[in-house]
């Protein structure tokens, strides 16, 4: 049935795909994942913090520091 | 007796399964899930962000990190 | 007069008994301690949440992650 | 002058014998403290949580994790 | 197609330029990027605090501690 | 001009001198420091907890944890 | 064109040079920084705490502990 599956293979499958990322302090990004290291520290490209389901500020290319992150989704839009 | 039971056991046992997760910050989801490491990290399938009892975001696959879990508990739904 | 007793003691004295678990953020749950580890991570069984003295919510086997522990006490019901 | 005192001194010191402790969330606890370690974790026997003074909750024997301690401190009552 | 990306590129990339400093406690600086440690502690030339789009406070070059940073963005302007 | 002060110094010099200590969740107490280690845990003798200039509690002897510490200073009074 | 810059260097720069330093929990003091270690652990001579860029109280010396530290800039006043 194959190998077991491991939590950073969702970031190594998302890799320059559209994610999702919910941050502490009731912030969420959402951008392109181009890159990610163990710590998930993540660089998101065309970055854009959402509020409300809103575009509250564009960022461009942002660097998030991992143990800011709660949760990293694959985004459909 | 038998073997002394340890937590990680539940984590094993529920690969696969449906679970909820509390998290920091007052967040809960449920979902499958698939993957966990030791630092808790752990990806649901089918996640969705639980407030009330009633579903307010569906995220799909989400990898969530191991800090900010408060518990995991296996879903009877 | 015997040998200094150990602050894990009471977790190795409470496996299979009923516990409270006081937990960040207000936390607070009562259940069956069926496991422990070295990082306070448990599993109670027939876990529920407590609120004002009051059950809030059953969530049957429940893992808690160690570092939201604030206290954990024999229950004597 | 003799040694110099350190900070574990107090806890020594202070063991089977009644402390005030301030937690993190604003929780006070009293009790007889019968062991602690290196981590400050520490267990009271009959613990009590204390609000304004006032014993909210009888707990009886209750670990406490040292990262929750602000400070611990013989109690004269 | 070349080597994969990793996180601290971007701060190799953004030193001597413009970037917006998001940070924990609701903090926003903004300045140049004089230097960087693995940590992610960082210097901004001409930084300045912002607060709701507008500038709050001048402080000069100024050394911003790592784990207080939440994401890290070149600035356009 | 002599050697470079390093930050502990001040605690080796305020052995046995009255220090304030300001920590976290907005607590400050007054004492006599008698002891100190490397994880900034001290023994405060004759320990006051001051809220607004005034004394609210009386502590006599007090460990504070390290970790909660934000600043000491040499008291006058 | 010279050697990079490392964010300790403004420490090593600001040595007897006063300072401004955010802090945790919405503190900010004013002082001269007479020492320093890898943990920014620092020490101020004639700390003052700052609220609304008026002093709010006046500390002489005092240690601040490093891991409170939001920034540290030098001050032009």
């Amino acid at each position: 049935m194959g190998e077991q599956k491991r939590p950073f293979d969702l970031l190594n499958n998302s890799l320059n795909k559209p994610v999702v990322v919910g941050m502490k302090a009731g912030l969420m990004m959402r951008g392109v994942m181009v890159a990610y290291d163990i710590h998930m520290n993540i660089i998101l490209d065309n970055a854009e913090i959402i509020v409300n389901n809103e575009v509250q500020r564009k960022l461009g290319e942002t660097l998030i520091r991992g143990d800011t992150v709660i949760y990293i989704s694959p985004s459909k839009v």
